[in-house]
Formats: structure tokens, C-alpha cells, sequence
């Protein structure tokens, strides 16, 4: 991609309104754009990242059987009926259409894959089955605040399973619960399993929380094992003996970036999705939820990997692999050379299996060139200019270090594949 | 894909109300599910097929210069006011949320893209620009009916571009007409470029509509030169001349699956998107948009390409590339040979790069098998059973064909490669 070309704009000042440093960073490195309080139009940049983190995720769900659906955004009154939920989700958004027809824009979807999968499942042997789906999910949030981590429409996983028993769905479970550890180090991301209310459901749920000043949740986590719980259910405090190793409870401030819910026979019993078991009698199917938000795992990413000059991506998740950067000078015939070897870097990366954002701009100057580079974060930076020239060489530096290489053109490629 | 694990279910009967052949044929199929009225759930199958669509139209969006990006649903009523189509648009889903803020449900996206691009653009060297994304749009139809050719909510692929003059649009606009085509060819649609209303904006826009019986539009449309109008402003009638060609004009029944308008100024003046032209002079910007509804298309393909047992679809769209069925009979040994054979294809296709669903189930007999067969419409069907495995042979057929092969083991890789 020719940056010249490219659809951004980076901008030093933000709205004073925009407090996050997720949403600061990204509206300024021009990956997404403000269209009003917790709704963001995603650009080229930002987009790249989010349909990468979307892809790590379908990988881990597709891994432990999860089957890719979609369903609408746009919900009948009638499904939320059946569960006296549209009454009691406060966030949900509600709307009467022509015809008086009722909608309410899908918060979650529950309502909509019980009956679903209930059309599919007669006897035990249709059973486990997992779907889920990558979607805009909308939350009606009173104060929409903190950028990408609390929207109003955001991009949600919502993955359900359906299981013959609770021992079907215990063991499903702890394989969700591993297939999301997986996804988040993938994404970089430092994730602890931490204890929190199972709601109206279940005793417990899950929550995969980061810890980061900026996080809005608290928890109590044991300094040593890990073992964490959410400070609205803890057991124990800030000092306390971890009930499961000896090691110290420390309290910490948290990002949530999933959780995941053993919801049983609620859902199944509203929709009356049952089947056959083994004996020909009928039973309600066991149910579980799993949830991570793409956009909101990418604010996250950015609350706990930057610096003061930008954002800094994971390897897997960055918009492009490598920025190279042309800088040209006053001497035309120089340019020329600067620009082939550029242009030519440029091909053999692609060809190579790199993606290369190219910055080919002449008018810009190398602070500018380098400011936006590190504020877009990609994680390697290859720099040509007259300098480099001399020696036949590029100058790579990794986003995330100080240390700058000097590599000569034909060693490149060996070079970026370490 | 092994069959036996795939979310679905086949059937025969589905509601009366469900009139059109699209969407009898894709809900008995199990490619998608209807909620409501004109609104659909994508099951794994039907999704397979809605994402090769899109690749196919990203594909051709790029190839023309269009960057990807992702605006909201969600769109606040302050930009709609700005146009007057707050009051306007008939089947916009409006609503109110939490602190009286007033939203609509994006059907088109002019009066986000507008802005979006104003923040970008200054100067004349920052145009052109073209950006798409492509995303559920919500339309309040009254009578949502024709499966997935009118719905509620719908995927729609909009590009919109933005030009320094008119004659710059003019000359994009005819690469978009050109990028249009190439998506239809690919999706195995054959689409006539129709003379169409400019609507408020302009005196002509263009349709791509496809002749089918059950199309919603009448269009005349030349036998020879293939020059086409719709009939709401058509000049000539059916047995007049052609007035491009000798030819005559013939009338008929058409589905729309694309549109392209020249938006000119409409929307950069409502949101003032000027720039500075050459002789630093302010400028409106002009503009052009481009439609695609990928889940429309995907119904206009079924309309268009089914016979009385099923779909056929085009191999670029296809859920998978081969259908590799297994019959089991009653010998137990022979069956674990026959599984043996089958999943060594499997393996030996995946590998070649062919995506296969696998039917493996046992207690399924050939009859019901090779119906499900037909109703996919997968464009390969390979069958391994008893009598082919005396061969060391596997039977294929082609959906659309009624000749069947009995291809050796070792040779189908290549035969299917020809």
C-alpha cells in the first residue's frame, strides 16, 4: 500500500471530550474516526486490525468445533418476550417499525439462537453443537465513554454451545476457557481467568481480564498462581492468603476483554429446546455463552502497548508488517535511486509474503515520516534514504526498541525472517 | 467439513409465505434461516457463500483504487436533518434512545461518508478518493418479500468517490461501470448495464439488472447490442429499434443487483466538502456511489441458476468445491474400506487446495444423500461406495451436468484439476 495513497489523516490535537487513551491514539493515528459518543467509523488502518484480531479469533473457535453464523442485528419484540428480557435489559435499543412492528437492535443473542438451534436438535445425537458469529451488537449505554472499550454499536463473538447434559457442557467449557487464553496471547495481550458473578444464570462466570490502570473493573489476583476474582464477588482482599497456592492477593485495576457463562436451561427453557436422550425421554438442552468484543480487544491492546509517541502492535494483530519509509532529498538523481531500491524492497517484501505500508510521500519531511511511524505502531520500521544509500544498506528499527540496524539491501529478507 | 458435524437441516416443506424460489430453495437447503419477514440468519452453508461473494466484489473494489473502511450502523439524526432525508427517506428505521438522542438505522451512507472524507480532504491533491465498506444496511419495507432480493436487513457493499471535477467522476465512474461487470461475470451472472432515473441527483443513473421471470423490474434491452433501459424512463419499446444498433428491442423481467449514481454535489454541499482546486480556489468536491448487496446478489444467483432438485451454484460462489459422498451397505469390512478410500480423498483434495464437504454419515441412505446433493448445488459431486470401490474408482458428476464419470483413485486429483 503507497502511503501517499493511503486514506488517513494523523492529527496532534483531539477532541477534549475523547478522555481514553485508546480512543486518543487511535482517532490521532487515523485508524478510526469519532462519529458521535461510543460510535466509531473504522478506516483502512483500523479495519486491517480489527478483521485481523476477528481472524485469530474465528481460528480458535473454528479449533474447538465452533461453526461460523449470522445472525441479524435487527431483533423481533416477540423473542425477547418468551425471556422477560426486553423489559429488564436496561441497554437494549428499542424501535417500532411500520405496521407497528417491534425491534429491538440485538444486544446479545440468546433470543435468536435458542430457537435457531431448537430447529436443528430432536435427539442426543444432534448434540454438542457450537455457532458463532462476528457481529455489530448495539448497547443503548447511557454514558458511552472510554473509546473503543464501551460503545454503543461494537463488533462482539458471541459463540453459544448446546450440550446434552452439564458434564457435556463442564467439559465444553474448559475447552472454550482454553481456546480464549489462546486467542489472547495471540493478540498480546496477558489475559488472568478471573472468578465473577454467573448473574441470573449460574453461581460463576468467567471474565479474561488485563490489568491496566485505565480498566474500569477491579480485581483481587494472587501475585503468584493467578487464581483472580472480581472484586464484586471476592472472597478475599488486598493482602490475603491466596486460597490456592501461598502466594499474596494483590488488587489491581482491569480491562475485560471476554467472559464466558454457563447459562444451563434458561434460554432452552424459555424457547422449549429440548430432545430425545438415549432412554427416548425428553430433556432441556444445557447451555453455554462466550464472548469477546473485537473492537473492544483492540482498544484494550492499546491501553496496555503504547508509548508517548504512539501505538505499538502486536506482530499478529498490526495493520501491516513492515512500514518502509523513502526520504528524499534535494538531489534529483539521487531521489531516482532512492525511490528503485525502495520500490524494489517494496516488491521482493510482498513477494515474499510481507505486508508493506510504503511511505513513497516526496513533500514530507523524515520527522513527520518517523512521528506518524510511530504513532501507527507497526512493528518494523525500514528506512532508505541518501545515507543508507551509500552503503547499499536499510536502516530497520523495531517499533517497541530503541536499537537502530543497518542491513545491507540483498540481506533484508533473511533479515525480517529471523 | 464432515457433514455429520455440520449445522443444518434440509426439508421439504417450509412456510406458505415464503413465495419466492430464492428463498424456498436456500431455507430448504439450510444455507439460512428467516427471523421475520425480510430478515435472514446466514447458517454455515449460506455464509460460505455470502463471504465468496464479498471477496469477489473486495477484490474488484481494490483492483479500482477503493479502500476498505467501516462506518456504523448507528447514525445520529443531526446528519440525516443536514440533508433533509431525515424526513424523506420512507423506509428509514428511526429511533429514540436514552437521553432523547434520536438515531436512524443506516440504509445508505452518504451523510456519514461525506464528512468522514471532509476531514481528509483539502486540497485538490487529496483527491480522488474512493472509499467502500460493506455492511448491514436496514431498510423498514413495508412488505419485505422476495427472500433475499427486499429485506429489512440486508448486506450491502456501497463505494463512494469523491473527484476534484465532473470529468473526473465521468472517467471513475466508468471504471466502476467496468469493475461492476467483472463482479458479475465472476458471480455467473449475466447483467445488462440499464439506463435508469438520476433520481434528485442527476437525469440517468445505471442498473445492473439480470432477466429472470420472477425479476421485479421491467427493462427494454437490445437482442444484438445489448444496450438496455429501464422501463420507468425508457424511450423505446419492446419491437422498436434498437437506437445504438439495428437490432430490437425486446422487454423483460429484470432483478436488480447494482446501481451507480452520480451523486455530484448534492452531498458535499449539505456537508460543505470543499477543497482548494489549483489556482487555490474553493471548490465543491463531485461525487459518485456505487451499490452491491451481496445477500441480494446471492438470491438473484439462485433465481437465476437452480433446476427442479436444487441450486447450482457458480464455482467461485460455491460453499465448497466438491461433495465427496460415502454410501455404506451392510458389509461391515467393506464399509471400512469404503471410509478408508473416502477420507484419503478428502485428505489428498484438502491438500490440493479443493474445499470439500464430506458426507460420512452412516445410517443415511444414497437416495436422501444424493437429494441433499442436488439441493446444495455443491458444483462437484464425487461418490465412493461398494460398487466403485471394486473399481478403485470414485463416480463424479458435475451438479449441472447428467453425465457421470468413474474416475480412478489415483487420477481424480487430476481430472478434477482439468
Amino acid at each position: 500500500m503507497l502511503q501517499s495513497k493511503l486514506f488517513y489523516k494523523t492529527t496532534k490535537e483531539i477532541s477534549e471530550e475523547e478522555k481514553s487513551i485508546n480512543a486518543q491514539l487511535l482517532v490521532r493515528a487515523g485508524f478510526v474516526d469519532k462519529l458521535m459518543a461510543g460510535v466509531y467509523s473504522f478506516l483502512p488502518l483500523g479495519l486491517r486490525v480489527l478483521e485481523k484480531i476477528k481472524k485469530v479469533i474465528r481460528e480458535e473457535m473454528n479449533a474447538i468445533g465452533g461453526q461460523e453464523i449470522l445472525m441479524p442485528a435487527l431483533t423481533p419484540k416477540e423473542n425477547w418476550m418468551k425471556t422477560g428480557r426486553w423489559d429488564t435489559i436496561d441497554v437494549l435499543f428499542k424501535m417500532e417499525g411500520s405496521g407497528g412492528k417491534e425491534y429491538a437492535l440485538g444486544s446479545t443473542h440468546e433470543e435468536i439462537v435458542t430457537p435457531l438451534v431448537k430447529k436443528m436438535v430432536n435427539s442426543y445425537k444432534d448434540l454438542p453443537v457450537a455457532v458463532y458469529q462476528i457481529q455489530d451488537k448495539f448497547r443503548d449505554e447511557p454514558r458511552a465513554k472510554s473509546g473503543l472499550l464501551r460503545g454503543r454499536e461494537f463488533s462482539m463473538k458471541d459463540l453459544y454451545s448446546f450440550h446434552a447434559d452439564e458434564t457435556d457442557l463442564d467439559s465444553y467449557y474448559e475447552k472454550a476457557k482454553g481456546a480464549y487464553l489462546k486467542v489472547f496471547r495471540r493478540l498480546g495481550l496477558d489475559a488472568l481467568v478471573v472468578l465473577a458473578s454467573g448473574g441470573t444464570f449460574s453461581k460463576y462466570s468467567h471474565e479474561f481480564q488485563v490489568l491496566t490502570e485505565s480498566g474500569e473493573d477491579m480485581i483481587f489476583y494472587c501475585e503468584k498462581c493467578r487464581y483472580a476474582q472480581n472484586k464484586e464477588i471476592a472472597e478475599y482482599g488486598a493482602g490475603d492468603k491466596c486460597p490456592k497456592c501461598d502466594g499474596k492477593m494483590l488488587e489491581g485495576k482491569a480491562i475485560e476483554v471476554g467472559n464466558i457463562f454457563k447459562l444451563k436451561t434458561k434460554f432452552s427453557e424459555a424457547f422449549d429446546l429440548n430432545f430425545l436422550d438415549k432412554e427416548g425421554k425428553k430433556k432441556l438442552a444445557v447451555m453455554g455463552c462466550y464472548g469477546i468484543g473485537p473492537s473492544r480487544v483492540m482498544g484494550a491492546i492499546v491501553e496496555v502497548s503504547h508509548d508517548e509517541r504512539g501505538i505499538i502492535w502486536p506482530a499478529e494483530v498490526a495493520p501491516f508488517d513492515v512500514h518502509l519509509i523513502a526520504l528524499f532529498g534535494k538531489d534529483e538523481g539521487k531521489n531516482k535511486k532512492i525511490e528503485k531500491e525502495a520500490e524494489g524492497l517494496l516488491e521482493s517484501l510482498q513477494k515474499a509474503g510481507f505486508e508493506v505500508l510504503y511511505d513513497d510521500r516526496e513533500e514530507v519531511s523524515a520527522g513527520v515520516k518517523f512521528g506518524e511511524s510511530d504513532l501507527f505502531g507497526i512493528p518494523l520500521r525500514l528506512v532508505i534514504s541518501e545515507k543508507t544509500l551509500e552503503k547499499s544498506s536499510v536502516e530497520i528499527k523495531e517499533r517497541a526498541e530503541q536499537r537502530v540496524e543497518l542491513v545491507k539491501f540483498n540481506k533484508v529478507e533473511k533479515f525480517l525472517k529471523k
